[in-house]
């Protein structure tokens, strides 16, 4: 079993390394080899996703990510910037299929901005297809305006595109994890408006009729926007693109209120997978110790499960994770008062005690 | 002064036969012409934008429109559904400036789904471009895939867009919006991932050199989905393309839980407007004289501001509204203990007597 390590930016370094602490901690034999990508790649070999790293994940079974991206960036031009790193890995390994689950920790029901009773227990798992749409469809770009408003005028464009398998293969992926959780499926789409999601929303009803042990909904984007507001309990399994999951999946991990506490996973159709936190690269307390490593901690359970068929050692991480919670630890991002307060190694620290 | 009245479907009659009580009982002269609109002129005329209605539309200063769209036209081909027709209307009209407050009542604070805490005094307006983007952007429809991960699968696809002059037109109405209010401008963009918000972002930037006293930020869309769910009152106005705005400005809305409340106003580069509420048709409750009017009385207000140009006759329906609020009157949508619960009609009756 082999895993690349790819801590990237900002706190990235600092909770992988409590990742890596944790399946240290584990009785299994792993490979682990590390290489640098984002904008720390860039500043070492002037490329966010060097062909050395490319090669490592690829040749992986598994890669364990944790984020890329500084301000410092910004003024780079966009193939250099460090999130083509994650497009391109996505693209490179055929990373399809996007988990972003949002759970509510009992815990930490304080800590979301929504009411107590519209998040405790709350426990919805958003797929997100993440090879296609208006990420890489092709034409896009900048030109002369040839019609519409202002024809003639300076004009910039991209293609927002699905081709049927794709939206098949994630439907099936959709379906499936509904059949082991609460067997709802809700398709979001705007087939009100746009030719790919009408497309999109006929596929899923076909592939839906294969699992006629799971409930089917169809759902406007912008209204499943305010359902997620409104009354986000009532969601399953939520399958979309990829642009309208980069909305959502983001949402819903922030009305949980413990973003620090969402791991997600992106694997291809040999399960090989790409395991990161929902959370970013936050510049701005890399380095102090501080950043919450259980969203990390989280993603190596889930690359566990799903790309190295270790389940009871994902099993025994959550509830390690669990346990450290129970017990009152809290990074400063859910901390609150009468908790006990601590840093980053502190946790890591904590989740291997409890194994 | 000329209005053209366009009720629709589902709650759309009873809502803005109320909102046309409040505008007669002003001592203004307007002539109001009614027309069909949405299914109901699909059943009458076979189309969701009859010609008459059209040329109705475009003769008028300002339009009140109701809602359109029920289930039961689900099954028509796209061109004939329902919300067509104010697709039309928007196209046809130029409509590119969408105005879409939303404002926490101090009296509702507790049907949000935050925390008082987060909404109380919350007032931020989301400006959403609204005749370019993935909306109306060609080519789109379905073909055989020429390239990408499946060449030769059946695809379907969009073309989203913006030229310079539409993002500038949008961005000035953006900051001279945020002149007369918070002096702030947040426009929210995936320059990250997209062409298209590349040159929104360069624009929007250039634009903003114009107006020194108002400040500007940036904000890709997934963060600003997090941001409006965690803090949404650290925003004052935010200006965004077509799609993105759809489903920021309705996630917003959810947010103070009282969309049955928030007016909505689409502007043309002459002031002439189509004034809508932003909630929908609510075809489970129609016809029992239960809906609430308020949001098309204020968008009537909202009318009588922009495009009459009346603006006291505006402020005395709002504060016509207001003090039917602090009197207790909540219309089922806003009802809550120890408030009086009040149908459609009466609750417009109310704000006329208020006035
Ligand atoms: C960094 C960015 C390109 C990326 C995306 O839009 O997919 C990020 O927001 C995510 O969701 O992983
Ligand atoms: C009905 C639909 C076409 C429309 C849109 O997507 O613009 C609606 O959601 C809105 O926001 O007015």
């Amino acid at each position: 079993m082999k895993i690349a390590v790819l801590p990237g930016d900002g706190i990235g370094t600092e909770i992988v390394a409590e990742a890596v602490k944790v399946l240290q901690a584990l009785d299994l034999k792993f490979e682990m080899e590390s290489a640098l990508v984002g904008g720390a790649a860039y500043d070492a070999h002037g490329h966010p996703l060097p062909d050395a790293t490319l090669k490592l994940a690829r040749e992986s079974d598994a890669i364990l990510f944790g984020a890329v991206g500084d301000w410092k960036y910004d003024k780079l031009d966009r193939p250099l910037r460090p999130e083509q790193a994650i497009l391109g890995l996505r693209k490179n390994l055929g990373l399809f299929a996007n988990f972003r689950p949002a759970i509510c920790y009992a815990e930490l029901v304080g800590a979301s901005s929504l009411k107590p009773e519209l998040v405790s227990g709350l426990d919805i798992l958003i797929i997100r297809e993440l090879t296609g749409d208006i990420y890489f469809g092709q034409p896009r770009g900048r030109r002369v305006s040839p019609d519409g408003n202002f024809p003639g005028a300076e004009e910039a464009f991209d293609t927002m595109r699905y081709t049927r398998p794709e939206i098949e293969r994630i439907g099936h992926v959709a379906f499936q994890a509904a059949r082991k959780r609460g067997k709802r499926v809700t398709s979001v789409d705007k087939a009100n408006v746009l030719e790919t999601f009408q497309l999109w929303k006929d596929v899923m009803t076909e592939v839906g009729k294969e699992y006629p042990d799971v409930a089917l909904d169809h759902m406007y984007v912008d209204n499943a926007a305010m359902q997620l507001v409104k009354a986000p309990k009532k969601f399953d399994v939520v399958v979309t693109g990829n642009m309208f999951g980069d909305i959502l999946s983001d949402a819903a991990a922030m009305l949980t209120g413990s973003i620090g506490m969402l791991p997600s996973a992106s694997l291809n159709a040999s399960n090989q997978g790409l395991y990161e936190p929902s959370h970013g690269s936050a510049p701005d307390i890399a380095g102090k110790g501080v950043a919450n490593p259980l969203a990390t901690i989280l993603s190596a359970a889930m690359m566990l499960r799903f790309s190295l068929n270790q389940p009871s050692a994902a099993d025994r991480i959550e509830s390690a994770v669990q346990s450290v919670l129970a017990c009152g630890l809290r990074t400063p991002d859910i901390w609150s008062e009468g908790t006990n307060k601590v840093g980053t190694r502190e946790m890591g620290d904590a989740v291997v005690a409890a194994m």
